[in-house]
């Protein structure tokens, strides 16, 4: 089976570069879902945003938080919506942003990649250095099919600055961050000219952005930041390649929750922002 | 009932600073666990450890990894794991290592310190800045009993300085990561002198989590990296205050497992490891 940078590569070549961000929060759910259980509730919800969205994005990110929120069932239907997801043909990547040491780290991988997840890219966080690192690689290139990471660089929140902005031996953090995942990435570059450990990088700064797609031309972006946090298509363009390619831009409440509870036409309102977000950005 | 730091500080005037990490792996578990599903096996061995380490320690620090790994019935144990530490008198520290922005934050405090994990503890990633930390720290301070925090500065592993010990204007990242905990921390201290946002520092470091605990007097530090990691008891001494609060010290692998599968004495093994690592950190 195909490598995952070329698997996502034809995700974005057949549907553009939306991934939709699957943050299932149990109040905002259309009221019929409101006297289910929520675990149930969500898993419903979701498996119905996945059939909207489908004509018009190719990958999706479950955001774990709002699973876990529910315990064991909350991750029961955390699993469902990820296999329903892969079913369905979408690329999935699981956003948990785990992050961890040697063994440790290789349990939260092979939960990410193997039979409880089975997700095809997993976030993670870098802080803890290269052996926080490196053992989601091994078992993401070890995996059948091959897997991807992306390691946070560049956040998209306000304060994300704090210490990815620090100077460090005169240039800011993100960038020695950066360096370290082009390392990583270099190892396993697909057909596409893109390899499997790719950088979250913020579409609310986007002259940072554009210096490191500049700086890490072989490093797929996932670009959170887009739509409801202020990031518009205009901005997130800086993370493209002149081929398209490069970047999944990730669009959450914008496109899943562009309604209130009570509407019944909650339906139409999420096709309606999914072909609008997938024209916007292939724009 | 008692904040959160003084809880704590209750638990090491008691018995010492030793905090005992479960950290279950399946693969190492008695001979007579084999037989079991794996996530009723982990919660029983685990169930076990607690009685066998409760003379001789205060804290308790579950893995969240090696819960994940077995699925939504690996984490139902982990439920089954906290809730049992708790009844039996146990500061939990949920080592999960969590870290995200915003209303994403917020579900992750809330599963653990609600009704799915109910921990005393939680151990957070400060990379993505201080709207990542904050709602931690807010849903920590709004739960009843209050819960605590720690935050990684400095971490035990190898490499753990790729990031953290990078040269920011002219000082170690990890060393403005401390200032920003105390400063969180600085809003709540309790009647021990110390607060509720605590700091992860590495035993395996000891000149660097010298020099924090002199620049932070009010925070409690959790040390990891004791025993099987190779730090010893006199490196850890260094995170201690002059009251003998300040620190507790994590050993995993060292008190859990000092026996092999098919060892019929694998009781009797825990239980001396755990005295005898109470008697080296009271020391």
């Amino acid at each position: 089976m195909t490598a995952f940078p070329d698997r996502l590569a034809e995700a974005v070549r057949r549907h553009g570069p939306l991934c939709v961000g699957l943050d299932p929060r149990v109040q905002m759910l259309p009221a019929e879902f409101a006297r289910q259980e929520p675990a149930v509730a969500l898993e419903r919800f979701c498996l119905k945003v996945l059939e909207l969205v489908r004509p018009f994005c190719g990958v999706v990110k479950p955001q774990a938080a709002f699973f876990e929120l529910l315990g064991p069932a909350g991750f029961a239907a955390l699993g469902a919506v990820q296999r329903r997801a892969k079913e369905m043909g979408f690329v999935t990547i699981l956003d948990a942003k785990r992050g961890d040491i040697a063994s440790t780290a290789q349990a939260y991988a092979e939960a990410a990649f193997g039979p409880v997840w089975d997700a095809d890219a997993l976030t993670v966080n870098p802080y803890l250095g290269a052996d926080a690192v490196e053992p989601f690689v091994t078992v993401a290139r070890h995996s059948a099919p091959t897997r991807g990471l992306f390691v946070l660089v560049r956040t998209s929140n306000p304060g994300g600055g704090l210490f990815q902005n620090r100077l460090c031996d005169g240039r800011p953090l993100y960038q020695h961050v950066g360096e370290a995942v082009a390392e990583w990435n270099a190892a396993r570059v697909g057909a596409c000219g893109l390899g499997d450990v790719g950088a979250v990088v913020g579409a609310t700064h986007p002259a940072e952005l554009a210096e490191l797609r500049a700086a890490l031309p072989k490093v797929w972006f996932l670009i959170p930041g887009y739509g409801a946090q202020g990031g518009t298509a205009a901005d997130v363009r800086a993370g493209y390649l002149p081929s398209g390619l490069g970047a999944v831009v990730n669009s959450s409440r914008g496109v899943v929750f562009p309604f209130r509870p009570e509407d019944p036409s909650w339906e139409a309102k999420v096709t309606d922002a999914a072909r609008k977000a997938q024209t916007e950005l292939k724009g």
